[in-house]
């Protein structure tokens, strides 16, 4: 397919009204964009989002607020390497504000509904990059993961989510939620498209602190563990879509669940403050209600406390890394169960822990995540696994999951089919 | 020489009334302890001082400040290995109180004076167990060092302080000072005999989450780096003694400064409460007023200030990180200027941190550093250098230390010249 044809029907699925998307280049400057492309780059002609709180020039980075919004004179750099490939960036999706949030749900730009209907949430904070995914419109996205933002959303849309070793792909150019922990995610409808965009975006960044390299050796044969005990809140059909999947060895993971309630329920939320503090004091009424809850908990902690809380993950920390002695690949459900909008609206803040739950522990306890779909509960809603590794265990994660072969017969047909288009993308 | 004999001379040595020492062995129990020494294990029968915040079992640990003390029923990891090589643990030694301080001033036990007398101070925290290796007592000794603790007081004394790469030595049964920080260091009189401690008491330790192994190549010609500028406080006497030093080329010191800013000015100071706060609030009177009045400060700082200032650690440490690119051990002197007891009397805190402004930025950097000898100033005061160098670069220091011959036509003798007993050690 031509690359203006790929704009084009890029350009057709745009939807309007559904909270995907917060700002997109026109049509005239995606085709002036598109005659610019040399056809022998990697990604030549491929479509794709990016989350809006990562800096692409030309449009706004709004973090999902309005009053916070700044024009950037750059592309952060990880996007820059992609514009470097050949792919197009479309615009930029909705996210919950301050990427504070796992439903999707915390947006003035509205919040997307699960492709998969039924009124289900999109998840968050990268609710609009998972769904454009999903929906077809592009062909990947960014999004970012502090929590699990890059995991959940992709786990209630069907779709691959990249969660990389913290700092193989530069957060320059990002609004910080919690800087030691922020990374940038990848979303693709698959593992070769995810495996490719994740090669052309890594790579240390000179001036950014947090940059990181390493690589540990390719496992191909990895010892998988799952673990001892799960709590599904009670849905029966995710434990059940969980079961299918069998591992070598069974782990406790009460260190990791103790290491994630640090992040929301701990001195974690007052590194938000850190950069958020200033906006928040002078711009109370400028930030969604739940989120300035959330944020101004982070006030309670004191400097002591947040040091007490690093010495107790220390610990967590060893205890998690006997993990790595007995298994290569930890596999959980990427969330336990799943919730509708209406579910949210009840309990917007309990029940968004409970989204993260599985997710919430990787970048404290510094570790890669690949998350992949499972097939479908009997009900017709999406399951997901996320594969946990230590730090630069990525392409490990990679090759497992291309291993791994849903077998679910129930899997009903997706209420948006994957876009066949994408240029070079196989 | 008899290991009875060693244990006779080292009771001689342990005078009173001199601050140095806290608690001893009897005579009773080092001759016991001396029959029990296998004379093949290679620290056998050497005699050796452990700074009163690190655990040996039979004796009190105190951290200099008596309504703390409790009795440990285990020696701390690392005083284990040295005994277990057949060393002999002698007592536990003075420090600045819970190991705060670089005086030697500020703990109930006395005030050492440095081993060149004039009224010096020993410097500190570790101020007895530098005394006690400059004096002859004992062949070395275990120190702490967060701030400088292990290499100030090795410049006072005109001896040797290995501050290792974090986690090399275990801090298991060690006072926390700032837990994230702390290192536990060695004195020697000379650098083959600190070599010889470190390899026995270096080494992973199960359960200790603070523990790192690791090694960069040995760097047998290293470009030596100095500072383009520095601030001898007005002590025209340890600038003509830096200045005999000579490097390859000359690096920007800055970032290192402002991270040194960050451990006493800045949150650093609440790391100390996350382990000390309880103490402080129910034995508000068991703490010596200049060391709360320290500690307290801690209490101002926010969660948020102290993920900002780790946030901006995390920047001075990549440019700090450049230094590396052109030089392979940075050369600074140990201390701008030294004083008296009575000079530290007039302005406790100031002249603290002016000693510790080309130490207490190591730590936060996570670099290695070994202090030696630098001649003497010509009004007869002790001058020292220390050699810096990235984590796990501690054998390329030791064997550049080892290269520098120190010209110094003006050395006094000493007051106490280094005791040639010693068993084993050469």
């Amino acid at each position: 397919m031509d690359v203006h044809e790929v704009v084009e029907e890029t350009l057709a699925r745009l939807s309007d009204g559904d909270g995907v998307w917060i700002s997109s280049f026109t049509a005239a400057e995606l085709h002036a964009r598109a005659d610019e492309i040399d056809p022998a780059r990697p990604l030549a002609g491929v479509p794709f989002a990016v989350k809006d709180n990562i800096d692409v020039a030309g449009l706004p980075t709004t973090a999902a607020c309005p009053d916070f919004a700044y024009r950037p004179e750059r592309n952060a750099p990880v996007v820059q390497r992609l514009l470097d490939a050949g792919a197009i960036a479309v615009g930029k999706t909705n996210l919950d504000q301050f990427a504070t949030g796992l439903t999707g749900a915390r947006s003035p730009y509205g919040s997307p509904e699960s492709v998969f209907g039924g009124g289900l949430i999109s998840g968050g904070s990268s609710s609009g990059s998972a769904v454009a995914v999903a929906n077809g419109a592009v062909r990947f996205a960014l999004g970012t993961d502090t929590a699990g933002s890059g995991r959940v959303p992709a786990a209630l849309n069907g779709i691959v989510g990249i969660k990389p070793t913290r700092g193989l792909l530069s957060t320059l150019g990002v609004v910080p939620a919690c800087r030691s922990l922020d990374c940038v995610s990848v979303f693709a409808p698959d593992l070769g498209t995810a495996d490719r965009v994740m090669r052309t975006a890594a790579g240390p960044v000179a001036g950014d602190p947090w940059s990181r390299t390493g690589r540990r050796p390719l496992i191909s044969a990895p010892r998988v563990g799952v673990p001892e005990s799960l709590d599904f809140f009670g849905d029966a059909g995710q434990e059940k879509a969980f079961a299918r999947f069998t591992g070598d060895v069974t782990v406790d993971i009460g260190p990791l669940l103790e290491a994630g309630d640090l992040l929301y329920r701990g001195p974690w939320v007052a590194e938000r403050l850190a950069d958020l503090d200033d906006f928040l004091k002078t711009h109370p009424d400028s930030v969604l209600p739940v989120t300035r809850r959330i944020l101004e908990t982070g006030y309670a902690f004191s400097a002591a406390d947040a040091f007490r809380a690093q010495h107790r993950l220390r610990e967590l920390r060893m205890a998690a890394d006997w993990i790595w002695q007995k298994t290569d690949v930890l596999v959980l459900p990427t969330i336990g169960t799943t919730y509708t909008h209406a579910e949210i609206a009840e309990d917007p803040i309990g029940r968004n822990l409970n989204l993260g739950r599985y997710t919430q522990f990787a970048n404290l306890l510094d570790m890669a995540a690949v998350t992949v779909p499972n097939g479908f509960t009997a009900d017709g809603r999406p399951a997901s696994l996320t594969l946990f590794g230590p730090a630069f265990s990525d392409e490990t994660l990679m090759l497992f999951a291309r291993s791994l072969t849903v077998n679910d017969s129930t899997a009903p047909p997706r209420t948006s089919p994957p876009a066949a288009a994408g240029g070079t993308t196989g």
